[in-house]
């Protein structure tokens, strides 16, 4: 709990309340590799094993659950790093590249970690899905997702993916004051429910849609990713060019289409 | 422009309108250290100089505008680095750090470039400011720099951070799609005016604040940081730590004040 103060200018700078107020914990997580630091993830604790999982999937280090040998919390932690630290052992053979490609001093964000333009090259294959889904399905997305989430409703400070069935059933839900890292965890709990690639799900999120989030989206083989807010233009021309449908702007019964709208069909 | 169809869920599937639409740019901004590639950052195009300049500020490579020696656009540029490459020299003695802290496949986002939480410790001093603002002249600053942001008006799609005065004057407004590209932005332009410290402004953001926010305003001498939408815990931890004051939904004639409430006084 926060102490809070709210003032009214109408009523000076006196404050007109004080309060203990929830707000959405940001903390770091590290992630270590047979004990070796390997990166930093500013995330909301609470399914780090999902999160450490998807962003080792996402970032191309492993392709199967089993690619995991041990996922343990260190003992003996001091400070900060109490609660905040994963380590990881990986299959004999599985290594972090090295080079050209920091992986280790990457963080979540699906482009730091990479110091080229060069280096974006996404190397998943094209989305092959033929999931379809009603407009009426689309459009009552946003308020499941939004019931379905309890720590913004708390705090209004936290981002929130959701995975849809073709009949608008909510599979899961994740939050995280991060957007890619709320993604990460749904892929993480994914690949360990071993039901990558997603290919009959939508993705939806509550915000806007970035580079991020339609690359991951198509690590895990998502044909549909729809967002209560604006997309930018190159998660626009991603989505396009990975035969992903990409929704924009969903609210109330309307939506903005950006790509491959033939998955939008009759009820 | 982007062709957008958009589907009205009591019409069916079928598009009740298609049109050309604006939407926010984003695309990779490569910065090279003596021809070396160092980072990629997603930007918005548009003052890229100022976020390269902003960038390595608040990753401490640089601390005057005169420690950049030259920053061009390289020619014989291909494909997608077309506009998207800048070229930085460094004045003799100054380095990009190697070793622990990998900031050359480090991103924009304040964490990415550290791979242990012991790195994450803010070298920046304690803020120091007799800035102090009138709760009135706060309330009306959301309006001041929704009003002076073309892209968002155009697009919905980007943050905006923007430097106000005492008086709530705006000194000056930048745009990104990343919250962490529109601050640097601003510390960039503060930097080669001269500027820095900015102790006599308040930044507002459009969006949350999260640690990477409250850790370049901190790098920037700011006293104070308001925003629309709601603040992590970290980011409230930081700001007591630091002595700036930290405001979150800044909304109407309210404001919920989080740290060093001193600073907000009477008309």
């Amino acid at each position: 709990m926060t102490r809070v103060w709210t003032i009214d200018a109408r009523d000076g700078a006196t404050p007109v309340a004080e309060r203990d107020d929830t707000v959405a914990v940001e903390a770091p997580l590290e992630i270590r590799l047979s004990g070796k630091a390997l990166t930093v993830i500013m995330r909301t604790p609470g399914h780090d094993e999902e999160l450490a999982t998807g962003f080792l999937y996402s970032e191309g280090l492993i392709t199967h659950p089993n690619d995991i040998v041990t996922l343990t919390r260190p003992e003996r932690l001091t400070g900060d790093e109490v609660g905040n630290v994963l380590d990881v052992t990986l299959r004999p053979g599985l290594m972090a590249p090295s080079g050209e490609r920091l992986f280790y001093a990457s963080s979540s964000c699906g482009v730091c970690g990479k110091n080229a333009i060069s280096a974006l090259t996404i190397r998943a294959p094209v989305i092959d899905s033929s999931f379809t889904i009603a407009p009426s399905i689309l459009s009552s997305l946003p308020d499941r997702l939004r019931a379905a989430q309890p720590v913004f409703s708390a705090t209004g400070g936290v981002h929130a993916s959701g995975l849809f069935s073709v009949r608008g059933t909510l599979e899961l839900v994740r939050e995280d004051v991060g957007r890619h890292n709320a993604i990460d965890k749904v892929i993480g709990w994914s690949l360990k429910k071993l039901r990558l690639p997603l290919s009959n799900f939508c993705l939806l999120v509550s915000g806007r849609v970035s580079y991020e989030i339609v690359q991951k989206a198509i690590a895990a083989g998502l044909p549909m990713v729809a967002a209560v807010g604006a997309p930018s233009s190159l998660a626009i021309e991603l989505a396009e060019q990975f035969n992903l449908t990409l929704i924009g702007f969903l609210r109330g019964t309307t939506m903005n289409v950006y790509a491959h709208r033939e998955r939008i069909t009759r009820d």
